[in-house]
């Protein structure tokens, strides 16, 4: 066996910020070396960020990522980093690329990089491209068809790309018939509830097959509707687990492994390999260091326990709140404050993200406002420290009206529309991002105005049905003394218990309330995760349980709301399936579940 | 040689709408019937209509289509239409399907099937998929694996679907080997400018290398951004134009062929062939009548003049709106009409797609609006006869600014959400779909106010830059009296010079000119053109010719104008790029062309 100290740099890059991800590189290798790691790898596209989407087919943008490999290659080694092995994700093109009708312009490649003595050693791409869900991958990358083999300290060490270890055959495969000793994974795995335990499970799977440790390094972080959450970790070849990095934050897991030492017979060269999904991939290998280090004492094992439930969807929420702010190049948000629980909870949200004092919110009671709502609202301003204003809006929907006769929900309508105007009209004037709190029930049945509750720049809890919206108004304040890297240190529970027991409603006329309009929520929000995550039809929503006179209204509700939810901005995604990109059905469309 | 006619109905199918396509199915076979048509072939999806995106991973959906699918071959029988042989594209499955990572649930398949006798004969599905532009069938369909051949009246007609006429390798070639003396393709192939001429290119080229004559039968409508214009065509062996539809309308186009009368030698039955892409097809035989008709006198052959480019364009601008109002239950739309030729032009397409009884505009005059407008407006209303009201906006800004102290862009993007409160309640109110007035140009640039003349739910001039709106402004006059099927009688020039020769403004401040932010129109939309539709980089951009200064400072604005193009409604796409799903950049995104 030889021991061989390695490092995963889970870090948390910005699309299209070459510069900012490259000092992060050379930053963190730095790191890596302090730390006496013998190798570093970063997650899949850190050069660039990862989604990059459209960005991918045009050509200057290409260039402009080979360019800053190169040049991050050399500055590791101006900063006397070039001895390190670094391993980093960035976007290229195939050399040689085929044109042809609906190939993706300029072949681009979902590429990984080894970096040595100031030169870009060996370069490979992701094999297996991913094309569900967030993913269209066949429309901007073409598929890699290299595994690199380099030996470092006397271990063969493999790299593979994300997708590569989530589909059968392919590089997985070869790597245990280039008998590697370790195989790196590159990676931008988006979080979703639960997923940890199934990235966990195949890690593990894949060792087995590939025959040698795993080390899966993760990016961290939000990018639009991405949420990023790191949890890196370690397999042994058995599967076994053997590091674990903690979830939201950057981290660098620095491991000691014990690896089977490399066959000296085989030697740097290529070698065609059938992959087993009807391809070839040619192993590349190279030697950096044929022999393995002096034997050294191992560092203690590091293993990070994942996040429970609901902590883990909070951590997701802050941090592609806190992101989607900063990286889009604000510093303070503003929101409407109406005294019920979805603004309550994303304004919670924004404190964890960016800080109070960072945290805008307008109070606009109109003439149907209930008292409580107001003094439950400056309740939660007084406890969390939030700069707030009063404006109410009485005046001007008495304008609209003097020349306008809206009535029922056009009149309803009209006071959602004026409080946008307000937040829109502060945010233009102070420069503060606009939050929204619509959640994800009343987005799914249309339970909303388009251009005024939903208006805005992010949506943070739009993943949310509600009660998931009071289990985690719930969770954060039971929260409080908890020391976790997404919470502000609040001294008291943030959210007024008054705002967690009230009855929703949205108070746009005298008396109303949710329930006049929408089921129960503890009946409603399980039919919808069944129809909209699930993606289940009316016959099987009807089979699950759930009674077909309230599946045939829902369907109704939902289907009808296409069209406002296209309009929706941007928020983080938690389920498996959620409004957006993920969920494409035309907006003109006459087909219905139900008759 | 055998005689054959057959007839391609060109229809306007509605996505889910299974009851009304079958309808359609029906009717129109029977008008082929009666024309005497040895055969009759529909558009690509037209059971379904198309494009389904995601509805066709429900499975409820995919069943929906497989029954419809019997059920219409039932209908066609009972109303005495079951010996003509109906050829339809819907919506199917493939019975035994690899469940793995990444395939579309369920296996769904953009299917092709002969309807015969009251029953389906042959079913088959597209074999190359698009996942290109506006195309990402790698996410919903997998790929079809057969070609049908059946024997009508002596001739062996072959089916593919759309792509697989686009791509190399595949059904084409394999057509030749099987010897077909007919090759009919369903398509619906999306409207863009220019592109008529790329597809009888395209047919001819296919029908030399398939050696028969090609029947092109194409889809026309709109269905949300994507407009079909029929131009169907069938072309001779050797690639000669035969027969060509109509663009923009409904059309039975009916045509007696001359054709190769088949092999008897050729039996019903199974083989498979090599499609010299790396697949195999099988090429599945029927006979349904071996003998050719006796011969008869032949009909004049119908070849429809192509539209000239302006007119095109309008055709599929008032196509995409009147079908987007339609298909979506609406009857009437509502806008606002500033003076401008933005919303002048708006409101003449409406006219035409809808009639001018059917169209309500609303005058919205604040204080710096100038005289000429509204008299410019007023003659508009007059010479088109829309519905029209006068709603003053200045007492509602007042309530504003007695509550808010906005300045500058603030104050200016409060007048335009004020007009936008106005239109979403008056629509609420009444009923109408709001247009909303913006024209590629500012919205590249950013030049407009979101949720305030952004808003609405169809935006009829999205994809035209404003050197184009006035071309077909001038157009538009210049065609009254023409015979077009989607102009609506005029008896005058619809749009008032004044409006046409106007400098533009937005008039949200005195003496407010577009030129006091934006480049001169003749210069930026070429550069727009370059950038956005071609998506060339900086450096390509400056060595076309543009000005590296305003380089620069276009490609800064377009940048920064993404997160407001996301919200934008949909429009028609009539350029090969356009904002919207065929153009996806990050909204978070660093990396910029310009530094």
């Amino acid at each position: 066996m030889a021991q061989l100290r390695i490092a995963l740099a889970q870090v948390n890059p910005t699309v299209g910020d070459l510069d900012g991800n490259a000092d992060l590189i050379v930053e963190w290798s730095r790191r890596a070396a302090d730390a006496g790691a013998h190798l570093v790898a970063f997650p899949e596209m850190t050069l660039t960020g990862y989604p990059v989407e459209d960005l991918a087919l045009r050509s200057s943008f290409v260039q402009a990522s080979q360019r800053a490999l190169e040049k991050v290659a050399r500055r590791l080694a101006d900063a006397g980093l070039g001895d390190l092995p670094v391993v980093v994700g960035y976007l290229d093109r195939r050399s040689v690329s085929l044109v042809r009708a609906g190939q993706p312009a300029g072949s681009p490649l979902d590429a990984a990089a080894w970096l040595h003595g100031g030169e870009v050693l060996v370069r490979s791409a992701k094999h297996h491209l991913p094309n569900y869900g967030v993913f269209d991958e066949y429309r901007i990358f073409v598929r890699g068809d290299r595994l690199p083999v380099v030996r470092v300290h006397g271990v063969d060490v493999a790299t593979v790309v994300c997708e590569d270890l989530w589909q059968d055959g392919g590089p997985v495969g070869v790597t245990a018939t280039a008998g590697a000793g370790l195989l790196l994974a590159l990676n931008a795995s988006p979080y979703e509830r639960d997923k940890d335990d199934v990235r966990l499970e195949l890690c593990a799977r894949r060792a087995r097959e590939a025959g040698c440790a795993l080390a899966y390094v993760n990016m961290v972080g939000g990018q639009d509707e991405l949420v990023f959450d790191g949890d890196s970790v370690i397999v042994a070849a058995d599967g076994t687990p053997l590091a674990r990095a903690p979830q939201f934050v950057e981290h660098l897991l620095v491991a000691d492994l014990a690896l089977p030492a490399a066959d000296p017979a085989r030697e740097p060269g290529r070698t065609p390999v059938e992959a087993l999904d009807g391809t070839t991939i040619t192993v590349e290998r190279h030697v950096l260091t044929p022999d393995p280090v002096p034997a050294y004492d191992v560092l203690p094992q590091e293993a990070a326990e994942p996040l429970d439930g609901l902590a883990e969807v909070y951590g997701a929420l802050v941090t592609g709140t806190r992101d989607y702010v900063r990286k889009n190049g604000f510093r303070s948000v503003i929101l409407g404050l109406s005294g019920g629980i979805d603004s309550a909870l994303v304004t919670t949200i924004a404190c964890d993200a960016i800080g109070p004092e960072n945290v805008h919110v307008v109070l606009l009671p109109s003439r149907y406002s209930t008292d409580h709502s107001v003094s439950d609202a400056e309740e939660l301003v007084k406890r969390q420290g939030v700069a707030s204003r009063l404006v109410p809006i009485r005046g001007m929907v008495d304008a609209f009206e003097a020349e306008l006769e809206l009535t029922g929900l056009a009149a309803e309508n009209l006071q959602a529309r004026v409080r946008a105007n307000v937040w829109m009209g502060l945010s233009n004037q102070e420069g503060h991002l606009v939050l929204t709190g619509g959640n994800k029930s009343e987005l799914a049945t249309g339970y909303s105005t388009l251009y005024g509750d939903s208006a805005g720049g992010f949506a943070p809890i739009k993943d949310l049905v509600k009660t998931m919206v009071w289990a985690l108004a719930r969770w954060r304040n039971a929260a409080v003394g908890r020391d976790l890297p997404f919470l502000h240190p609040f001294e008291a529970e943030p959210i007024p218990e008054a705002i967690i027991v009230k009855e929703p409603s949205a108070e746009l006329r005298p008396d109303q309330k949710d329930r006049d309009t929408l089921p129960p929520y503890d009946v409603l929000d399980p039919l919808l995760v069944d129809y909209v995550e699930r993606d289940m039809g009316r016959d099987a929503l009807v089979a699950a349980g759930h009674d077909p006179a309230l599946v045939e209204r829902v369907i109704r509700l939902t289907d009808l709301a296409e069209y406002k939810r296209r309009q929706y901005p941007p928020g983080p995604k938690v389920t498996p399936k959620n409004f957006g990109r993920d969920r494409r059905v035309p907006i003109t469309n006459r087909w219905r579940e139900t008759t």
